[in-house]
């Protein structure tokens, strides 16, 4: 069976939270696709290209990822791509509700798509791209938090030397 | 790539709701295996020989099933069948806590084991096996809840006609 | 005992888990007054004279069911109807702890109002009108999630043709 | 209409939370059935006979409850009593869970029999049958959390003077 | 051990649950820094000298209690106050994750800093600052929920009279 | 302020997570007493003499950590003690219920003594005595879970060589 599965998300930026998710599936699946949503309610920090980039970036020596955005509905974009899985990391029961609802919404828009989570590394639990940004705008430490090149397009956008 | 996945549980006895993941996962890995645990602590309600020829009755038409029976850690069988993935399906937050524990100190034991988790279908998301029984020992109806051979055997063993 | 039942909610729009709640009320209290809540701060999709429209289509048939609006604090509004409970839909812990704030601070305002919550139904569980407007918006299906006339309601707003 | 309900609970023995809960419920619906449930594989603090009278003494002064017992499943029960209400106290998102799991279960036995959830009332959040029988066993006050002659009972139970 | 605590929050307003909560830590640690957040994303219903100043009636009698406001991160506000204690209150399970979140940034980023957290009395389990203002804006009754002064206050900013 | 806190649990036996919690607190209060609850009901692993050296072996190093065991009411220990603080772990949302309750009711039986929690760091999160029997049981390396002499302790028990 050759399996593609799709890694959807922000990313806006991407965190140690997400590398670790996306690199434990590359393992397990024949190829990833990281699709960064385009959306076109929220300000982000960083633009699509941006964020697409700085994933480029993290994930240059994965010969099985491609990094891609995406807009409109998770499903439509998974079948253009002939994806059947959708990769999901979980951290806290607030997430699990939230993706319990997703997925079951999915799923009754199309039954062949599967989502599988796994479980966020105890280390990065507490670890979201907006808790990075509010430590990274207050001029806090965030390595550990995000890889080196991530670390410094924060310190580029809010200034920080 | 070959994934094995095995699907661990108590199945005693297997629900519609078992069956609804393990199908599912069929799908996405090459081979299944669903494992039954052996606890030597708890009084089942079917023995181990049961439960497995219960759920071997049901995947019956599976090519890529199989069923087996484990003691011990569920890390160390997962090696002993060259297998990489667990499958595990979620209910509610209660079993989310649960799983995020087991998930945590398997992956401290052996990082190279992935542990995926699927969403349970809405339609049964309150069935368990617990419930099932303490339906069927009241003389309930149990149609909808387990396969027709499972229904049979609940009520040879309760004694239900 | 002759009891008057409020179900307050925003209803942008009407979805099936709204109107599953709402009809299995109607047969145990003796009228059930829809309430659209009017909130000043968000900018719905539908006005408050289309949503309040969008309900009576809903339920031209039930004739123990009227459709109201109402502004300011819940508890005013349910004695100025001199009724004595507010019915209200539970699907998930967040949803819980939300309404268990709700209905503390309603009950130390006035006591001899109750609230009752009634579990929604599996098959609507994962549902509301926020991720309702998202699929629609997107173009996605949404038969099956809400009553036809609003699904006609949602191409019209969203230009799906 | 008329609307008797039931408000099944082991009762071992009945705190001012369950009270609470009833009293409130006495004001909406005609009638309401305190049915206590023989569970035969619990061993108990109080038989069957003494949780009936204790309850039974609790409501001397309420012309519209009954005080019951019954087995198998609640259901069952409800519709022999001409019953379509069930009432069930919520204090916490584990109780929520496991009502909604026994909720699900019932509707899918008995679509006609609906299930109303109360919230606890904040100054009984915290209470239980069995954390005031552990305060009583290890002699601490339970006044306050229990009426005074369950308290009474408690002490003969425990032998404390 | 001389032990100061640091009670961070937004205050806008003060309520009887925040006055618990700092009250309880004033009997345990040495000093106690109320300390307000400067966001400047948000628009507070009263700015930053109204919210120090409602804080400093509120703890005129108490010797060991100062009222002070911070920018930036808080583990370097604390740092800054030589204190080694945050206190927080915790009232729900949606709370506690948020906490558990902000906690382990905190300890990444200064190990020597601890954070306590004390459970909100029952009483005030339900009390938030955005449901005092709800209610107040709509002409309820927050006698109770915010000590007088801050009634007082709310009804000038609302023109209730 | 002098403040003596207590630290009570089971440590049946005590692992790397309860150190964690304990050795933090000993940093904020001028003593910790590390009370070991006997209960009767239970059959424990490691018996009550055997649980209070495995806590003195631990902490033999620290001046301001006392060990002992108590029975009955905590509350009544702590007071016989002359403390005032309770110190108390959380790893997870059920955790925190099961905290919520047995701290208010402590709170109505003594209102005087504060309960403080603790968020266990991440890398313990998912620990406790029962998972490490588990893992010891079975053979499996508790190593980095519990302190090395618990470890000889679990084999030695287990009978592991």
């Amino acid at each position: 069976m050759t399996t593609t599965a799709v890694a959807p998300g922000s990313f806006d930026p991407v965190t140690n939270g997400h590398l670790d998710i996306i690199e434990r599936s590359t393992r397990i699946f024949d190829k990833v696709i990281v699709a960064v949503l385009i959306n076109r309610n929220k300000t982000p920090l960083f633009n699509i290209e941006e964020r697409v980039e700085l994933l480029q970036d993290s994930f240059r020596d994965f010969s099985n990822v491609e990094v891609d955005s995406f807009d409109g509905l998770l499903v439509n974009y998974v079948r253009s791509k002939n994806a059947n899985v959708i990769v999901r990391g979980l951290r806290a029961v607030t997430d699990f509700e939230y993706e319990m609802q997703s997925t079951s919404i999915n799923r009754k828009m199309d039954k062949e798509i599967e989502t599988f989570f796994m479980m966020t590394n105890n280390q990065y639990s507490y670890l979201s791209s907006s808790i990075v940004k509010e430590v990274a705008k207050n001029k806090g430490d965030v390595n550990g938090l995000v890889p080196p090149h991530v670390e410094d397009a924060l310190k580029r956008r809010y200034n920080v030397t």
